[in-house]
């Protein structure tokens, strides 16, 4: 049986043939631990520090800036746990979007345990971070840590971090925070600028954009103070321990590089491709979530209304094709959407969502196959309600 | 050039090939996020399914034990800091030998930040943690979190991890963790038995047994409350978010697997080569650490006076040997190792230390060759420092 076909890269995507190449003599002859001190151990140690070239190249970061870790949500952990630790006793206030990643949400929420003061910046009907919510967080509580994503998971409306990290700089400070692991790859990413912006972190992550999983990093202004989640032996300056997954890590830079060397040709096409799709989806019906909005190029997210998402996304992949009804990570959630509810949409329309999030394997022809494929799920689906709920329809 | 004789399976281990042949789909077409709802994420879910039932049996664990993590280090941070997080306010006391690996030394030390008091439980000359030690921080300080190895990274010296902690559940509890990361395949674990004990969380790491580095696992006893490090998007029963390794957890499953069906010969072998490696190191004058305590078989950690132990690296490495001075994730610690001083080796014997560890790919030829080219660095070393302190020798 063929393999469905892929519509779900903001998930996961396939390792490119080219990282998976890089990465396999790390997984057989060189197999060193990059803190042995012989030929093994520095053959692993020369292949991490490559690494760190190519993925602070890929985002205009210094090497020096980059911790790595074994994925985003430990990347995200790490800067506001790390960051708050530093602060010591009697926590502050920690601001971050409504549409945050859960790793960030739930973050938070454990800081609040400890005496932090949690401030949920709102999104407008678009999906964007409001300047009014960041100005009024600023005027009332002054946090002392900012985390607002430079592009959303579902949604993938784009947000403007760089204004909203220039204004609190301007207005008293805070150590800044941004998750860009949806963003490698999709539009340009500079630290730099960012960071002149006043933009302290930024999490990215390797298998988001053709990478392994279990590689991931924070690029971090040396200014910003943490303290490890996870202690011990010193590595990653102090500011993560274990040994290093030289392989995945390997694996992260090369996929870097690649993403910051394709981005212009890839983003056209899946912006075409992406139009293509919503210009077929629109006459299906579909509401289509920040459609309004800056969005990065691959991603569509949208409902049909009195279809349930969860029951589309099964017969589409009984169908050959798999979306997501929402963000994989927390698929064991049975809440709509925080991100759409935090838009105001309504919860019925909310549980329809369907995302489609396309990537470098995404073509014309399973786009046009997919349409008509859709079509006839929801007559389907619309049938079996019509059937349903004959007697209250009448 | 040949690679040189890996004489350093303590620090990490080839995948065997078993291990990279079972995971080779999951770093190509099932690449899916294993908690995507569609074919691609299902197919991961099971891989992810089978591997938690092959670790959780080679230990004699029930699945729903096993938390999966990216790293020994990390397993060990999680208990410290998880355990000490749902104590909640406070904090209280926390014992651990004196011989633990850096990460869980760095941790406790976290904790002392958080008002938690520090016992370090001492080792006698040959290397073992002593009955006394817990005896006398159970009369004093009763301490509410205990981390004892099952054996040491170092010396290899085998602890009576079910023996204290009986003592400890005895004498009015305590939640006890034992690292085994250096044990897995090498000696027999049962958590069942040491559960029953009072054992409740062990640390497990895939790539010290010939699996991939990045996949790890804290095996735990459901009763033990633990804050995660990670929290996000509710993977591994909300104690360890982030998308999961799926290629690395199944390469651990598999090498889990194939430690507990070839631990009988391999430690058989291994002990034999070991013998016959000590057996020519004594004549050479070595100092073999802990040889009078029961050892994990692969593990030879010795001395020779007067020699530095970083310089006869060096020149083993040269020579085609791969050995370690120590413990290889302290190797940017200039420091002689913490483990001999805690055994009351003299500072400058313990500057000697040099560790073999043997493994599977580890043989008789290999132990014929180095002996001989250890001799010949010796003689060298010795011919240089003659030569060198001339006048203070005469």
């Amino acid at each position: 049986m063929p393999l469905p076909v892929y519509f779900d890269y903001n998930a996961t995507t396939p390792m490119d043939a080219r990282v998976r190449a890089a990465m396999s003599p790390y997984l057989e002859t060189r197999f060193g631990n990059a803190s042995s001190r012989h030929e093994y151990g520095r053959a692993a140690r020369r292949a991490m520090d490559l690494a760190r070239q190519q993925v602070a190249a890929a985002v205009g970061a210094h090497p020096t800036e980059i911790i790595f870790v074994s994925g985003g949500s430990e990347a995200n952990n790490l800067f506001l746990k790390g960051a708050a630790a530093a602060f010591g006793k009697g926590g502050g206030a920690v601001a971050f979007s409504a549409i945050e990643h859960p790793c960030v949400l739930n973050a938070a929420r454990q800081l609040a345990r400890q005496e932090w003061r949690l401030i949920e910046l709102p999104v407008d009907a678009t999906g964007r971070v409001t300047r009014a919510g960041i100005d009024d967080a600023l005027a009332r509580q002054k946090p002392g840590l900012w985390s607002v994503m430079l592009a959303n998971n579902e949604t993938g409306v784009v947000q403007d971090v760089a204004a909203f990290a220039h204004s609190v700089q301007e207005r008293g400070g805070g150590w800044f925070h941004s998750d860009a692991a949806q963003v490698l790859g999709k539009i340009p990413i500079d630290f730099r600028a960012l960071n002149q912006a006043g933009v302290h972190a930024l999490t990215l992550s390797a298998h988001k954009v053709y990478g392994p999983k279990g590689a991931a990093a924070l690029v971090v202004d040396k200014r910003l103070d943490l303290i490890p989640l996870i202690s011990g032996g010193g590595q990653e300056g102090g500011l993560r321990a274990g040994t290093e997954n030289v392989a995945a890590i390997v694996g992260f830079g090369v996929a870097a590089e690649l993403a910051a060397s394709r981005l212009k040709e890839l983003s056209a096409r899946l912006s075409r491709l992406r139009a293509r799709l919503e210009a077929g989806l629109l006459p299906l019906g579909a509401t289509i979530f920040g459609i309004d909005a800056p969005r990065l190029p691959n991603t569509s997210y949208f409902s049909f209304a009195g279809v349930e998402g969860e029951t589309l996304l099964a017969r589409l992949d009984r169908a050959g094709f798999a979306v997501a009804s929402g963000a994989a990570c927390s698929s064991a959630n049975p809440n709509p959407s925080h991100a759409l509810m935090a838009m105001g949409v309504p919860e019925a329309l909310a549980r329809g969502a369907l995302r489609v999030s396309l990537g470098a394997e995404s073509n014309e022809e399973q786009i046009d196959a997919f349409l008509p494929a859709l079509k006839a799920e929801l007559a389907g689906l619309k049938n079996l309600t019509a059937l349903q709920d004959e007697s209250r329809r009448a």
